[in-house]
């Protein structure tokens, strides 16, 4: 349905065992073979590519970007920032995963620290669905539980959301805001907070359904032909 | 695409014969056909029929229910319309149309008088697109320009829109916020101010294309499949 | 500071022992004292007075009221609700607390269920902050602990909350949005979870300072002089 | 009441005499004696002192502060701008006047490109309140009506405020979010249209009202101790 750009950082799948084991082509490659069966047209980008990946060759391709950046968030250039940034604003779908709620992107995009608490402590973690009627939504059940995962803790440092879809509890006595959704000019953003390196979730049924209900709400549409700039407008016409 | 219901009050038109002129099968047969036109599977109901024409029977078969009601609020049973509510709640979309600010639908919804201020004077019209990246506002330009309108001015009392589409200037010195944009429960609702009966608004190509686009937009999606009630969680599980 | 009135059902503490040896003169007692001794005006109303103790005279001098219901939500008659409904788009502030989530005014105001899963069930309750710059949770530390308490849990059937500022985690495995903001009218509400008729939560300090802060919250201002109605507007003047 | 600090450009009124004359001691004397004049206690700052005026040891001191630029935005040194925007997240108010939609700061507290359409044609305009019962509507009547004024045009590029305060008709056929406020973090922002340098506004005693008003909205409260970070929680504590 969408063009889809997913992109990693690529560096811990390379540089620890553990990780490799779980997603041995990157997580970038698992999502995108996920969205790609559901219909999607999907490519990948990482962070030691030219540009990271994200030339404007590529953007002009991209309906809906994802980005899953954990260690290196300092290495992306600003540059590259402000052209994903730009692409928002003009319609471009973004779905910010995981840790990455400190990149760069996100935290321009919405202009707060978007800090949390955080504890890897192999807790389960149960994902409420608090807005069932939501598109994301599609096709789950009441809640979304994961036998181990990274505990995240509010507060989460964000602008209210427009529209909150997941609330997350944790079996050693947290919370957290799991699914938001914004808007940024014309372009539709979405934090799904599940997905630590570790963790085999991106290969789970219910979180790929997630993504893919994701991209098809952030999936641009036309909207209006609207201009900017010095303007004179005749009252009479 | 949707199935769609057009509700209308059905009185102006049989009563008057300026207003038969310009609506002679009624404004719900105008708004029906263009979105018949434009692919939806379309009905219409109207107030003096039994139980209004919104039998439980037809809303079965109802994605989305347009509402025009002027002269008549009281005359529509409290029983029809909770039974509109509770299909709101349930998905159905509902587009709120003109003077219908002042139903009992939509009141009992918002949860607020919807009062506003207003007057006949034949007034230029010009509804500027505040959020060229909605859907509702696919294809149109800057503004929509109406040049014969009835003036209605702030405070609207509503709750603050999810998100406001569109806000009309008027030649004799009001504004208004013709778009609004919120969710009840699973089912999405617009209203959208122009309408008024004495002018042929809706045969315009332009607000047929917004009331094309605003059913699109309410059209419900499956959502989750979340119960209520008593409930046992096993955290453990 | 606020002239307050807190409303209460009062049964559970005249029909039940275990309840009456919590709250020996009823909850509206506590709570009403608590406030007191804080600086505000308080009187206290319950539901079998004449017009449950809420008449115009008594509303006249309410800058705030509380709403404590569970057992007899439908006793409240609906001319009273209509008063209250009418008060808080006047701008009289409006807190509901605990299972007057269900009440009328508040389902009223909102225009949705305000439905939600619950279990009794004697379960750790932590109110997490997760908007901690909100007057309504002045003073306080990142949450509330409470140690049994019942257990509400998601999807709660209410509006997407202008602002949410406490979420709770309970021990058995739900999450509950347990402190939300709302505005109808002029009027401001806040909905505030703990409070079971069978657990001596509003005896704890910390209750009593979120009670304080959302009376100083929701007080109303003068605000602007809006007119409705037909109104004419000279565009040159 | 609260500690204000004036921040301004302060170019046009040394450099063009018509402003000059309008502002002889620049537009931000006019706005701190007019705030000190209502309680507040006010200091300024402009843009050619060392760190604009805005040390650390001035920002300790400031409550809220005012923001005044046009056409030297990109002169403001962006350790200074991250400066005041950290303090925003930490709880001090932001006033963001006219022109200064278009400033670093307010830009990196939305993450938009806050553009607009403008024009300037001596237009009468008319600033309706929307949200009569708004804090920062104190007093007012229903409108605010300048007989020439700087026109601005939307849509403007901001994301959806969190309460639209003020909406603004110009003669010439445009319409105005004019007051809009945000939350980011702990601190409060909010946007007003009016106040171009070649037009005595800020010298209307409404004017001066709604600033003090939105002062007064502004001015931080104490919140909750809500620590980030690497945190381990007990469940059973």
């Amino acid at each position: 349905m969408a063009t889809v750009t997913v992109w990693n950082e690529y560096l811990h799948e390379r540089e620890d065992d553990a990780v490799a084991e779980v997603y041995p082509d990157g997580i970038h490659a698992t999502i995108a073979t996920a969205l790609s069966e559901r219909g999607h047209d999907t490519q990948t980008a990482t962070l030691e590519e030219p540009e990271h990946g994200l030339t404007e060759a590529v953007l002009d391709d991209t309906d809906v970007l994802l980005w899953w950046g954990h260690a290196a968030h300092d290495a992306v250039a600003d540059g590259v920032v402000e052209r994903v940034v730009e692409r928002v604003h003009d319609g471009m779908g973004l779905l910010v995963l995981h840790s990455a709620h400190a990149s760069k992107p996100f935290k321009r995009l919405l202009g707060t620290p978007c800090d949390l608490t955080w504890r890897e402590a192999d807790e389960r973690e149960r994902l409420w669905v608090v807005d069932p009627g939501h598109q994301i939504t599609d096709g789950l059940g009441d809640a979304i539980v994961i036998e181990e995962s990274e505990t995240y803790g509010e507060p989460f440092g964000v602008p209210e959301p427009d529209r909150l879809v997941f609330t997350s509890w944790f079996e050693g006595g947290e919370v957290f805001r799991s699914g938001c959704c914004y808007r940024r000019g014309r372009g539709k953003l979405f934090y799904f907070r599940p997905g630590h390196e570790t963790y085999p979730i991106y290969h789970r049924d219910d979180v790929k359904q997630v993504l893919d209900n994701a991209v098809r709400w952030a999936t641009p549409t036309p909207g209006a032909d609207a201009n900017g700039g010095n303007r004179n407008v005749d009252p009479r016409e």
